[in-house]
């Protein structure tokens, strides 16, 4: 319904003393994808948190660990929305490295809460419209 | 069969522009637990990786959040492992806040390397011996 | 006239592939040391911003890299503030380790700003009148 | 004698609960270039460190934050290096937002270490070669 890919270098303070990517930023990595994608709808996430009074936490994620990412690396991290939102986002995620090696592979579910008051409110409406034009 | 609590304050640094902690640190919240955990058994993760020559590289991470933590609270994390490990080692991980709600939860599943070949290694016996004393 | 100590253990993920903790966390643990101090003066910074409407805004740093702390180290993290603020708050900084040695030393410079209109303001008397009781 | 520069955007998670980017990422974006340079150069920092086995720690960094960057920006990263390098190595450092405007700037001093033994080492020639040929 809505692929989105993003690439950039690893970054030498994100690697452990394992000499690879410590695997909390595959996590970010994760993010940085989904933001830019909301980026490319024309939505951008601050844009959604600002007008919109929206934000977007996340409720849960999974992430599978496949192969050290190191330095040097050049990253294409995706997200892909496959089903319309209702309450929930279900968004699958993937780094590979420069050679199409997966590293990571996970899927984040996240919800929309009003910005002032924290309550749970359904997907808005303008998002909808954004992903029902990008999926036509 | 192996319980660990680890205790600390949330640090500002840790902290997004929705107000709370950004959700990629709870990941690193379990990894303290997990480390700390290690330490209090007498094999610090630092010693593993020098003297037994096995690096302990995660393999999965699941992780729900439930309740936004925030600056000025003050964090348990914990780290339960509940049956001995094989090739692999489970953790089930939770983080709460100072009132005992419950911010996160999730399991994490490591591995073992060699860390000079990084080739997969069964759980090193020094490990097994101070979990099963630990159990006894 | 107020001197704050903070201890805490070296993080995993604060390590690089240099088999050391990553320069970038020692301005995160001065950080650390200056919140505590906050805290222990009876003016938590997220009690500063909510209810004093006030942020505290970091101007400058400077630090200079001794020794590498390393995974296994215990951190002893100081904060000194030397003189009463008026428009900028200088604090001292230092990193040691469990012997005592200096890794890391520096001073911090931070401003006082509206947290609603982000324009500067003089330093708070709430937080003069602390600073007055802490050097009695 | 060496300019370089860096473009990419803010993370959300680099993002604090003042709604603007943590101070200690500019540490890391200043990190960014420098290493995005020493690529640029043709001496990516992870081949200096296998290859050379030399590593390049940090000695200190000053740094002036003028005006915070937030999410949605793009930002500009500059690192200067206006000298040949003796046993240090003094790199200018800038952070520009997409309108130009300076949100942060430093000096970062480097030293040169042997990989293994972690001793100080004079500046390689491999990249005084480099330096040269950048100049000429």
């Amino acid at each position: 319904m809505v692929h989105f890919e993003l690439k950039f270098p690893v970054r030498y303070y994100e690697t452990d003393q394992m000499g690879v990517v410590h695997h909390s930023n595959y996590i970010r990595y994760f993010e940085c994808a989904r933001n830019g994608m909301m980026a490319a709808l024309g939505l951008p996430i601050e844009v959604a948190e600002k007008e919109l009074h929206i934000m977007i936490p996340i409720i849960s994620v999974e992430c599978r660990f496949r192969l050290p990412a190191r330095m040097g690396d050049t990253l294409t991290v995706t997200a892909d929305i496959e089903k319309m939102p209702l309450a929930k986002l279900y968004v699958k995620q993937t780094v590979r490295n420069q050679d199409g090696q997966l590293c990571a592979e996970g899927q984040v579910v996240l919800g929309f809460i009003n910005s002032e008051t924290f309550a749970p409110v359904p997907c808005p409406q303008a998002f909808l419209d954004i992903l029902q034009k990008a999926d036509a």
